[in-house]
């Protein structure tokens, strides 16, 4: 087995647990950094070590237009490629395909698209993701899957779930790389039926672990609890679950104590180029004029490297004239302040003090 | 003596050299980077140290319009606000005012003028630009001058120097900060005679160190080494001589050979975000399709972080992307690749075949 759960919370559903992968272990809870086009954005292999960081993301389908596989495949995979030597997780393409690309034509063997970034002709199935993925040679692949908007209509939910179902079979039975694991993607929109419908399937077929797929694309906060809670009771308890795109601290602390393990998601890097910092205590605007003179750090207590070093004062200048160096050092920031979230999470969950910590998130950090 | 020259060439002007400043000494010739806004673009202090850089430039102009000398004065100076301990250079802001602002008026105090950002009104002379240089704390100030234009005629050649002379008097006069040196600025375009008198005049009213200015300003390349000679004969031998905006390496190798200690230029980090890599070997388009598949680094042999880990592919997919990290690990390389250029220069000095040296700079790098 991959994946052993260390310690399971009393109160919630919340577990501490570690994942072996092919490129080292990963404590969870945890939050992964999106590395979209190879490079998780204005950060280089060192700094993310230096945040904690423990696991990147890779987007399939970014990577299959830019740079594109053979690329990859000459640089002997991701890893290399990138230079970064601990897990990597890669999607499938699927949510780009339907959510940023011009659509061709969609059949039982995937979807004929137009590149977002030159109209170029690209087709994408679960044959052409895994094949994308082992050439990536990701320790962890997620199957393609359709990702359902919000709202979505029954009849539609329906139809998709079931090619959900076909397309994650199909996805299991490719090749797959040396070690890779891959996790199958729970869909289903806000419809609790389908959800378990579309759980129980997947488990028959067999992952390494289990991503709730569809939340986060713009639903009521309480749709998001519920899709999670339709999908975990149904998932085995010994294998991770993962809800994919998500990265708030209370949405987190939320989802973990509905049994959840892992999440990814861009805003830590994509508000620190928009001048916002994450801190413990909620979002900051270090562009603000209020901290024109402040000689206090990003965040007080913070031991990060733009912490330890540098005023809010000179940050906001350099965000101020679009100095490269002011997002470099917030995205240092943000993406230490969520990692060291994530390791405050599991002391909370190995101290018996979960509960407690999740309500004190809550207060801390929603205004 | 802040300066000690510890060895001088057989067969040329060249000198090795020994700058003393509050803090830390230099060892010359040096080439010094440009921290334009209080940030050599896309580096932090730690890179700048790994990349052997000696000296930090901060421009007067520039930072008196953004952040205001106000907010560095908060911070107790540039060192501590951008937080580099190393020495630091600074400009009198008289060539931005006179390149880039909207000019009102010039009287015998300065310059009125609109900023290039925002229309604001400033008045900058001697006397403010000390004073903004005090606040800066700057290891070297340059005094207040106007920088010429080539081609420039005769008649206002001779009012300018006039007018560069007294202000060199009146930037002298005025407070500095503790352990501040001041360099002065010869000038007088193409005209000898008057680079003479410049330089004669400067040396009665005595400073720590001499630029030759109004060089590399879209003149013809025999026109630069001409301003150098028509200079230098009249400048003492125990003071830093020093080139303003220069930073070809075939180019500083020949003001070297004629006496120049000291360089500065926004070249490596401006051509890097244009995806240019400076080598030994002459200059890279590192964007160019040629190198997509290219598994060696940036340039064979340079043991900077870039180059000891990633590949001339995976540069040139993160440039072609627009990823920061593209332009970032391409800047750490062209200033680490100037800094152990100017290295080298120090050895062939020390080592006695600077000549040889010279010569075959000028063949690996002028195509």
């Amino acid at each position: 087995m991959n994946f052993e759960v260390l310690k399971e919370d009393a109160r919630t559903n919340a577990r501490l647990g570690r994942l072996k992968t092919a490129h080292g272990a990963v404590d969870t809870p945890v939050f992964m950094d999106v590395g979209t086009l190879a490079s998780v954005k204005a950060l280089e292999p060192r700094d993310l070590k230096e945040t904690g960081a423990q696991v990147v993301l890779g987007n399939t389908y970014h990577l299959m237009l830019r740079p594109g596989a053979e690329v990859i495949a000459a640089a002997g995979g991701l890893h290399n490629f990138m230079r970064w030597d601990g897990p990597i997780l890669t999607d499938s393409g699927g949510f780009q395909v339907f959510s940023l690309a011009k659509m061709r034509k969609i059949t039982e063997d995937g979807c004929r698209f137009n590149s977002h970034l030159d109209g170029h002709e690209f087709f994408l199935g679960p044959k052409e993701s895994m094949a994308m993925q082992r050439v990536l040679g990701s320790d962890i692949a997620m199957v393609f899957d359709e990702c359902l908007p919000y709202p979505c209509d029954r009849e539609r939910a329906e139809k998709s779930v079931e090619q959900t179902i076909r397309w994650a079979k199909r996805s299991k039975d490719e090749p797959h790389a040396e070690g890779q694991m891959v996790f199958g993607i729970v869909q289903g929109g806000v419809y609790d039926d389908l959800r378990r419908h579309c759980a129980e399937e997947l488990v028959k077929i067999g992952f390494d672990g289990y991503a709730v797929g569809g939340v986060s694309v713009g639903e009521p906060e309480n749709f998001m609890y519920q899709a999670v809670d339709a999908s975990v009771p149904y998932l085995p308890e010994d294998r991770p679950r993962y809800v994919m795109g998500l990265g708030v601290m209370h949405q987190m602390a939320e989802c973990v104590a509905r049994g959840i393990d892992m999440f990814d998601c861009v805003i830590p890097t994509r508000i620190a180029r928009h001048g916002t910092a994450i801190t413990r205590r909620g979002n900051v605007a270090i562009k603000a004029a209020k901290w024109i003179f402040d000689q206090g750090p990003v965040e007080e207590g913070c031991d990060c490297y733009c912490c330890r070093n540098f005023t809010r004062s000179y940050v906001r200048h350099l965000l101020s004239c679009g100095e490269i160096l002011g997002l470099r050092l917030l995205t240092i920031h943000n993406v230490h302040a969520l990692n060291r979230f994530m390791s405050e999470m599991r002391s909370a969950i190995a101290d018996g003090v979960f509960s407690e910590w999740k309500e004190q998130v809550k207060k801390d950090t929603v205004k």
